[in-house]
């Protein structure tokens, strides 16, 4: 990483590893290439590809790009000033196929937590900005006489990212301009027919964490996770067409599937262990427990000085 | 911190935190002062105060002091033999009241986990030696219509440590010749008289880790955390004096105590801290929600390489 007084923007893995721990290591990959510090009034706020540090230099009114950083400028003041100035700039990234398609989702631009936000940047563009995401992961289980069953989602086959991967229940990205309650709401009507009696009853357990350097950027992603306990007779109904299935599992099979396969989009690993840690499923004189614990909820660097 | 290879041992804490968010940073106060590390075969098993390390140079045939770090002599080789030597310097350290009377309870001295142990150290001066030390704390509750309550401990007022503090229901430190279960089950009929029956019913449901400069050397705490569902009318009864009382208060009794007295021991705040995320009582927009589940789990910088 570059020796800046930020420090490296993320943890290192061990590279040999296996079964539960080896999706903690695949999310946390050694960042073995430089980043540039992004910042906001001197704060960082997001890490870039030197490439694509170059191409702000396109934006001389939006951006101070320096050899070692680059500085949103200082006459920018003011939350709607900067984020119309990052929208404009998102937008024409998008245009340029430099990033993915402009979605029209403002995501966070923020040092640490979401009620920091400094402004907003369109969500097709936060991973090459190497903003921090925020994400809410919901675990629907029906508790059986033979034990806890998951419901798991298959990802529609026409979906840009993992097409076909195994998904928790429900799972979305938060924009900013949304509580968490009123997003997480909407999340599980859209993608599993959840109505607000059921949906009122998930509880929040925590946050799961990572970081990983990905074709697009860096991925600094801090998952909200909630546990839903849902009646025997329910079964999810897909409304947006993101979801292909829904499957009822066993926890031992969702286990065995985490354990031993890639079938669950990258990131869902991680939801599922969390679960199986917090509900006693995984002992802990298990393989690479603390690991698996400690893992799960990597600091972000600079992120995390509440 | 000391600049050697093996970075700063512990992370740091913001300085200016209120409510829970206080505890995390008791618990993980940034380290101003220098230590060494300790090596067993080349790898970091502790950190030393320098005027400690020097007092180790009085036992030449077991460690080799160094002015940046102290090795355990390669010439004691073998988990009993490295054993050995260290309990003889534990008991004399601990005659010529440098540290805490012998204990006779053999803790793990490992670089990592308790399955990668390279020795024992009476646990008199583990914080001396500032080896990983690993405890287990039961949260006990009962569910009740009005909500869930937790059982605490008052600690008897003789204790050497924290006399007249709230503790959770059950704790205790990990020797190493013992499991998991075995000790857990030990302690819980030792401290609140829980039987088989009852004990054998508490979930494992992750771990909480802190490192903590105290005025013995470095605390580097990794606590198994159980919570226990009671029946409603049991009650817990002390055998081995170590209880002045157990008191069953409402959930949100106790984290009014946490969040605004120094009544609990320091460490057991975090584990109740830990219980409030993952029941959903903390609710994720709450104050420092984030840095509340990242702190928990602080990684002990070169220890956690699963």
């Amino acid at each position: 990483m570059d020796g800046t007084d930020s420090g490296s923007p993320c943890a290192e893995g061990a590279p040999d590893a296996t079964g539960f721990y080896r999706h903690i290591v695949t999310c946390n990959l050694p960042i073995d290439e430089p980043f540039l510090p992004w910042r906001i009034d001197g704060l960082p706020v997001g890490w870039l590809r030197p490439a694509f540090a170059e191409r702000l230099a396109q934006f001389p009114a939006v951006f101070d790009v320096r050899p070692t950083e680059v500085q949103l400028r200082a006459e920018l003041r003011g939350f709607d000033t900067r984020s119309q100035a990052l929208d404009g700039v998102a937008r024409q990234l998008a245009q340029e196929d430099v990033t993915p398609p402009y979605m029209g989702e403002s995501y966070a631009v923020t040092p640490s937590d979401r009620d920091q936000a400094l402004c907003t940047l369109d969500r097709a563009a936060a991973a090459h900005f190497g903003v921090l995401t925020f994400g809410q992961h919901l675990n629907g289980f029906v508790r059986r006489l033979d034990g806890l069953h998951m419901w798991l989602a298959r990802r529609a086959l026409d979906r840009l990212l993992f097409p076909g991967a195994l998904d928790n229940m429900v799972a979305g990205g938060l924009p900013h301009a949304l509580g968490l309650q009123e997003n997480l709401a909407k999340e599980c009507a859209e993608e599993a027919g959840l109505g607000e009696d059921l949906a009122g009853n998930a509880v929040p357990v925590g946050v799961v964490s990572y970081c990983r350097a990905a074709p697009r950027g860096l991925r600094r992603d801090l998952l909200y996770c909630y546990d839903l306990e849902l009646p025997d007779d329910f079964v999810p109904q897909n409304k947006d067409g993101e979801v292909e299935e829904f499957l009822l599992l066993p926890l031992s099979e969702v286990a065995a599937i985490v354990r031993e396969t890639d079938q669950f989009k990258l990131n869902c690993n991680l939801v599922v262990i969390d679960f199986l840690i917090r509900h006693g499923w995984l002992e802990p004189d298990s393989p690479d427990y603390m690991g698996l614990v400690l893992g799960l909820r990597r600091p972000l660097a600079d992120a995390m000085s509440a």
